[in-house]
């Protein structure tokens, strides 16, 4: 059984318990006014925040669902240009035979499903956007295998599509025709860990939330945390670059991952696994895999620097009454708590709605426009309270901050990051949902959900911001009740051409993918995209590693 | 003039003055029974230290150097066999010829450099280990005149070796034949710096300490900060993947530089100059570049990631009688000082042998086996003074630290910094060095020292060890009065052999260059070398960037 099923079980609605959460959970006026700085801010052991529901009660089963709610991405089907999403003609790979199941069935015996029930959670993307037609999805254990599998491939011109916790959320972790699906679901080994110098090998289809929890319990924790961590696997996160709720603090994976092994298309094994912080012999190749989205080889182990588990985490939530606010806080708290500062995140009210709406969680301190997540991590827990206390005043004194809550416990800590956690998860609820996920110079990161607002007039059921204001990371969510190409229409290019207005990027952290691929010349300049054409041509001369995926069609 | 002579200039000794420093620097144990928790380690409010003497009076003069002390690596005059550090033979590139300069003339007006005297120190490295015979220096001061030099090298079949600082340790900066010298000294323009991210972008030659200082007036820093800032270029830093004091805290290159431009060798320009903390459009370009030494493109422009400068700083001298105890002195401060910890540093008491004889610094403490340099940067100094003081107490009264003293104003910090900074330069007093510059497991580090000394006996002159421990990063360097073949002998592969025996990495942060390029394969395997062979066919097709460096000989 494939990992991610664990975390596409549905959970309870906790709003009973949220509202507890939040009754008891100390408001940060009282907390000021009450409380000693050092007894203020009390802080629990781990950052933990609760997994996600991923696919909460409004998605169907699959057999309702065929056809239903994907995105009809691979043709204008309902008589409308083919948008740039969609999929290019289907290139000219070999289509599997009996006998290459048969040679399969001889590398990874046991491990070939060709089960079209067992293949659907392969075939469709989490967002239930995309749909491929594989017949086939490999489930190797070793690198061995893997390259085993490559030179068989490349040698037959048969097209092949790796997948991870299939968490990704621009349509490159599924097939787009029939590419072989190659799981990396049970290749969950720990390698090695070392307890000084903090560093982890693991094979690449390790689910994020195990690593933290056996990092966690010898006193470290991952470098990236994202909301998708009870599924997605640590090889999918070094293909996508994954950025997540940590990126503020220890950085992109480009600097915590050390090393890494990749099986290239014909079958090479290609050994960069250090485990070293500094090794300068030689081009880092290794960065090359660090984002390629599966389209240069398959990332089979990774090796990666992991922080020592803080002693004190403390979370608060605040209200603000405008987006200038909401940055000159985050620029105080930058100043005031420095380095212990872990997380600045943002929602807007927008987003309170559909949290309240449909996921019947409670807005935990009184209506505003914006709110803002802080997480901090420190070593000393008093130490960390007065920095806290010492924002949280100057913040309230010079009225930057209309409202606020502090959670003092772990549940209370995982209650407050769920209200930023599970925006996605809302989003799916409230009907169709076009994604964007852009970085933006900080500064111009809300105007662009207002000038959206502004430009949709009421053609949106909602159009909602939030994500990683620390990271410049915004996530710019539209629903309509139905898919809509007319929405689609008036949102794009306009999205894009104003996000290329101010030199910001058209995808932040979740990649090109399908979906994508096409606008990448928004955010990049054709000698670049031409270049990474040739980086294509030569690790993959037949492009049968995820076709269709992360370059633009125009490239071939 | 080039702005590397700021800094060859000899300054005066400071010996005296560390003695008066050192009098009036509070002792460990004197701080720790007088002073409360609060004042005991007040702070100074940079991290700046002074620029190394890059090259004492040690160093004869141009005119009476040359051939003298440059160890011949072009061929094997004293009759040994040819090392694999000596160069191969030259490639069949182009000869210069008058329309060669009169072209060159046409596009960097006024600045083509043809007189001797002026060539000598782009011909000749920092060490004075490598000679070329180049006949030109270019200085450009655009991308565009970069661009127009390379597209005409290119078209000619003329070589051409890129030049920061030329403080580069490997060989790599200058040329080993007649390449043309391209300097970065001209492109030294700050484009833009924003205050509220703390992205800078400026061009490739503008040299460390000057970026600092900008941004040092801006409550900013650098990310990264080494002993030859006064000379290097950010460009040369990033062509180097350059580690330095501050990787245990801020990270590599690789995670702080956010974009770069670089021309490659037929004259495009890559414009991959990002100013965004997250962007997952396509492949990562700029990372092939960040490592490369010069051999897949000019880097013309960068921009670079900066920290708050912190509001506090504190510098501890520490003395451990055995490498374990220091060993343990590293874990436990890693736990008490957590997040503020920004520097762990060490050096062993041949290296203090050093600093006392040849550049007349006395030791700050009582004589031990092992130095080790500790500095603190946080948000607040009371809090980062409780805990320095928490961490001292624990390592005195657990006997894992002998002796010490603590820095409390910003000149003692800086005198305590170059005890460790002034290494380098003590060594080159010592005779001629065999540098070497290893990753190893950390608890390994010191290990190879005692080896090497037991292997050579008494055939060396000094042996000694120093860096950066925090990060796994030995440097083991060894005098002899001369140059000597037989004992180069007993070195090497010796060194290689221990290193590649624990998956160390040879070059740390050095890079290859010309004088390790054959060393490769003790850190790469072949699959991995034979890409980067690839990549450099791909880029530089006619293999005119930065001949023979960085790529060994038998991949051609
Ligand atoms: C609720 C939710 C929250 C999320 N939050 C964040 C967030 O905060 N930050 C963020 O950056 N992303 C976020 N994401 C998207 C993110 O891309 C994925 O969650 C994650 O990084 C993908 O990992 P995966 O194992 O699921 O990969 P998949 O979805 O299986 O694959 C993603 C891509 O990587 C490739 N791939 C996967 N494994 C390998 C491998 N071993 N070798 C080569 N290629 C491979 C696939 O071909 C595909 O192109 C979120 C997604 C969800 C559903
Ligand atoms: C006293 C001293 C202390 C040092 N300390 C450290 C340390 O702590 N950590 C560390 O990592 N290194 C250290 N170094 C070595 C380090 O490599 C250099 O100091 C620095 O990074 C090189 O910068 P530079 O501008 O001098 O480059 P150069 O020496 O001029 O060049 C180095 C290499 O980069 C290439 N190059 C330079 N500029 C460009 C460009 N614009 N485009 C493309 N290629 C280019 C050159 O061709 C060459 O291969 C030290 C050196 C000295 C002398």
């Amino acid at each position: 059984m494939r990992v991610v099923s664990r975390a596409l079980m549905p959970v309870c609605a906790c709003a009973p318990v949220m509202v507890g959460l939040f009754q008891r959970t100390l408001r940060l006026r009282t907390a000021l006014r009450h409380l000693s700085p050092h007894s203020t801010f009390s802080s629990a052991t781990t950052a933990g925040r609760p997994p996600v529901d991923l696919c909460g009660p409004f998605l169907p089963a699959p057999s309702r669902q065929s056809g239903v709610c994907c995105r009809k991405l691979h043709s204008g089907a309902d008589g409308s240009e083919p948008s740039p999403a969609a999929a290019p003609d289907r290139r000219p790979f070999s289509r599997i035979s009996r006998e290459d199941l048969d040679s399969f069935r001889k590398i990874v015996p046991g491990r070939v499903v060709t089960d079209p029930d067992l293949l659907e959670s392969s075939n469709v993307d989490w967002l239930k956007s995309v749909r491929g037609s594989s017949e086939v999805l490999l489930r190797p254990q070793t690198t061995e295998e893997v390259s085993q599998i490559l030179k068989y491939c490349n040698g037959r011109n048969l097209a092949l599509n790796p997948q991870g916790g299939n968490t990704g959320l621009v349509g490159g972790s599924v097939p787009v025709y029939d590419e072989i699906v190659l799981s990396t679901a049970l290749m969950n080994n720990i390698l090695t860990f070392d307890s000084i110098s903090g560093i982890l090998t693991c094979q690449a289809g390790c689910v994020l939330e195990n690593l933290s929890g056996y990092l966690e319990e010898r006193d470290y924790i991952m470098p990236l945390d994202l909301g998708a961590k009870g599924s997605c696997h640590i090889g999918g996160n070094v293909a996508t670059n994954a950025g997540g709720l940590r990126l503020l603090r220890y950085g992109s994976l480009h600097g915590t991952v050390l090393g890494l092994e990749a099986v290239l298309a014909d079958g090479r094994v290609l050994d960069c696994l250090a485990t070293l912080r500094k090794d300068n012999t030689g081009y880092d190749l290794k960065q090359l895999f660090i984002g390629s989205e599966g389209t240069l080889g398959v990332i089979t182990a990774v090796s990666i620097l992991c922080p020592r588990k803080p002693k004190s985490v403390n979370v608060v939530f605040l209200g603000c009454e405008t987006f200038d606010q909401l940055l000159k806080t985050f620029q105080l708290c930058r100043g005031m708590l420095g380095e212990i500062l872990s997380a600045y995140e943002f929602l807007d009210s927008e987003c309170m709605r559909l949290l309240n709406t449909h996921l019947k969680l409670p807005n935990p301190i009184s209506d505003c426009s914006f709110y803002v997540v802080i997480e901090t991590s420190g070593s000393d827990p008093t130490h960390d309270g007065e920095k806290l206390h010492n924002f949280l005043e100057e913040a309230m004194n010079s009225s930057l901050v209309t409202d606020g809550t502090v959670a003092t416990e772990e549940s209370k800590i995982k209650a407050l990051w769920s209200m930023r956690e599970r925006v996605t998860e809302a989003l799916t609820h409230d009907g169709f949902t076009y994604k964007y996920d852009v970085s933006l110079p900080v500064e111009r990161i809300y105007q662009l959900v207002t000038d959206m607002r502004q430009h949709l007039g009421g053609r949106a059921k909602s159009v909602v911001g939030y994500g990683h204001v620390g990271d410049g990371n915004l996530h710019l969510n539209i629903t309509s009740p139905a898919k809509d190409p007319a929405l689609l229409a008036a949102i794009e290019p306009f999205v894009y051409e104003w996000t290329a207005g101010c030199r910001g990027s058209i995808s932040a952290e979740h990649g090109l993918g399908l979906k994508k691929r096409n606008y990448i010349y928004y955010s990049k300049p054709r000698q670049a995209v031409a270049l990474m054409g040739d980086i294509k041509a030569m690790l993959d001369p037949k492009g049968i590693l995820n076709p269709y995926k992360t370059l633009p069609d125009d490239l071939k």
